[in-house]
């Protein structure tokens, strides 16, 4: 087990090994645990203080990461940028060095700075570029919440959600899992699926990423697309694309849906041709693999991404399991990065 | 002793019964002693966090239940609607799920959806009905601060106030409480009269509620009205209905003033009428019984419902000490709800 | 060493007496060390909570503050203006009998009430009345985080930094401390430069207040430098004033520069003549002192108030320190007064 994350950033999956990635899901498991019978951990992190910035609305992350921290004897800070110098346009430089001042941790959601930050030009990484702006001027640990690139946390909740449906991480090894999304009008992160397929090819996972093959429009980010491939060769799972999502739901085991555009302005073009396929319901079930489960990262948009029927289908849906997940893995990866010992 | 409070929702006075109140006010009186001789409350809600949701201002809510929770051992985390993903139309539905995995309790501030939600359409009740949905949906509990119908953490604040003025319960069923109100032109919640009226039945008080004889315009809602005449009728309470406030004054012990209006759009036609007689003054409190007090919610609408000389007037007014029991009687609230044994 | 602070307000630093502030200097240096080993702390102000209005954003107080009175043992409540009744016109009067009732301390940031509470009309000293009203009637400590005459969390923080890097109060007595600023568009609090001829006046320090010639249009409030001068007679200290950067930096030990404007609007007509001078640069540390520092209370303006070569050199420039001891000054500050006993 390797343990050695004490000090680091989690920005991006890719910045991990197999190990570091399994220590996180085991450390998750016993917290969750430990959690369950009401054995105390303020002592994990007891007197750290986590600040979070949200340039964003956020439901699920604010909670878990808010109440983790307190679970582990820390402090929760919660910002806006309009609270903070930011708004008087302070750099980020001078912010990374004072909250390295007066924290533990820093946690920033920040998907898109033309209009979270008003910035008038903004270009796919340029919010990954303030984040590593930030990490490397600040001396704590910085986390990522939800960026233009991924969504690290999310998808570590996402696939400890796996390992306890499917029989820990070998298991889980052997289903096919399906990520797929479809369009939106809205400019959303890619952050789900680029995640998914970066850390499931660490992992040795099996991907089946499914899109409407609409060149430059749902195509995710080429540079994941390579890396999610070399590592699944090296760590024996796969990644395939798939653009006809009722083959990709076939004998599947996971099915992720999440709509997404890289570019919201095609949507209207494309709107009514997929309309019917990509919202997923229990007839992409049909066919589906024995004891196949529904995953969202939510919130969803029903009726859209998915059905009403099949999204409160306990026998299926498994969407508020994974979100209390966000709370587990965020401890463990709160516990190692800003606690621990050398 | 009726004890029976874990896990229940508090939202309306009129889902409980006489001993479940009283079982409120006195672990209230409990630990505002403890609290007054310093003895450490922490354990009590050790590692609980309440989540607090406001649609709209407030001071002595916010800062009471925050410094509650924290005196129970507990953490405060303080949302709006914007910060939550309520702002993107996430369903209350999928909330209510999602704070039962990251929460120990939940409590809600909601009364105008129309001006606090951006409800087109707004009726009264349908703030409740986002309450008891939201209860019905969440495994933890749902306290209401303040709804479109009832103000159930104030009202039972303030009853505990009165028994530590009158010489306990029984103290103060034998007293003269008149709950008054009068013209507003902003829409408000109702909660007020209503909680005063429904609890008060239910625990035995003898009630005069006085405002002005404007039908459609003053009154309250008439289920209250039943629901408290057959309250009353069982706990040997009353409710009287008084439209002369001289009348209502007479021999009061409390006289409790508010503005409101059901209908603010008739406010104009009758301001002037109603302007001298219920702006309660020394002038009501000199044929008021012994001893009488005045008490207002706050914040109070100086020189309009009250005149500067009453209000802070130390032998009369005693909406300070009002206010604070929001915090004792809250923490019994929590601690019942929230903690608590089986 | 006097230690009576118990209970009392931390509004301005000519409240108290030399003996004081030597004593918030030592327990901070204490209470700095002690962290630095990692001493818990959390006993001193257990149980305690700290309430902090921010009339405007900022970033080092809201952290430093929060973490703070986090690290003491306390809670930390952060609340805009919006967010409490104020923005329902509530009383200030009426608002600190609240705070009494439900915090331990008070802290607030407020130093123009035109842009922050929508006031019509706002003259200087307004901000400072607020605050002092709300102390009269709060029976709890108030803490000023920048009013429109004083700045007093900041400059206690800068005087502990100067302590550190000059040996001790007594080698920083001996130090020729230039305090300078000039030009700015914008309406800004002239609480720097005030608090640090009050303290230092106090404290024994000397100090070169440096700005351009331009009567109404730069100089600070007539009351400060007549109290600065009559404290420095009494403690040993000096108060001189110099409208020369250039003969003001000559032998400094610490140029701390600020730009700050009484009347933004004759900001114009000046704004070429002192571009050049009175941006700090190295040019203006060839003349000073061996081992001189550069000291900012950040945000800094650069390229205006200082080059960016300057405040990024390590060398000289100790702002980040300086932000640092923000939050151990703080945590002494509340400790002594928050906490205490007599």
């Amino acid at each position: 087990m390797v343990t050695n994350l004490k000090g680091r950033d989690f920005i991006s999956v890719m910045d991990f090994g197999k190990e570091e990635l399994e220590t996180i899901l085991e450390v998750a498991k016993w917290l969750k645990m430990r959690n369950a019978i009401g054995e105390s951990q303020d002592h994990i992190l007891k007197g750290k203080v986590l600040g979070m910035l949200f340039a964003s609305p956020s439901t699920r992350t604010r909670l878990s990461f808010s109440t983790g921290i307190f679970q582990l004897g820390g402090q929760a800070q919660v910002y806006s940028p309009e609270e903070l110098q930011l708004s008087h346009k302070e750099s980020w430089k001078d912010t990374a060095e004072m909250i390295s001042r007066f924290l533990s941790g820093f946690a920033i959601r920040l998907y898109n700075l033309k209009t979270q930050m008003g910035t008038l030009e903004y270009e796919y990484g340029d919010a990954r570029k303030v984040l590593r702006g930030i990490a490397e001027y600040a001396s704590i640990p910085v986390i990522n919440m939800l960026d233009d690139k991924e969504h690290p946390c999310q998808i570590m909740g996402d696939i400890l959600t796996m390992t306890e449906k499917f029989g820990g991480l070998e298991g889980a090894k052997k289903k096919k899992i399906v990520m797929s999304w479809a369009y939106d009008e809205r400019a959303k992160s890619a952050g789900v699926p680029q995640t998914m397929i970066a850390a499931g090819g660490i992992l040795g996972l099996n991907i089946v990423l499914a899109y409407p093959n609409e060149p430059g429009l749902y195509d995710v980010d080429p540079e994941y697309i390579e890396f999610a491939k070399n590592a699944a060769a090296a760590s024996g799972g796969s990644l395939t694309i798939e653009n006809d999502i009722w083959k990709a739901s076939k004998d599947a085991d996971v099915i992720y849906a999440k709509s997404w555009a890289r570019n919201p302005d095609k949507h209207e073009s494309v709107r009514d041709k997929y309309k019917d396929d990509w919202c997923i319901s229990h007839e992409h079930f049909k066919t589906a693999g024995k004891g196949a489960v529904y995953m969202h990262c939510l919130p969803a948009r029903r009726k859209f991404e998915v059905t009403d029927l099949l999204i409160d289908d306990p026998k299926i849906s498994i969407v508020n399991d994974e979100a209390e997940n966000r709370l587990h893995v965020q401890k463990a990866i709160m516990s190692l990065t800003m606690g621990g010992r050398l």
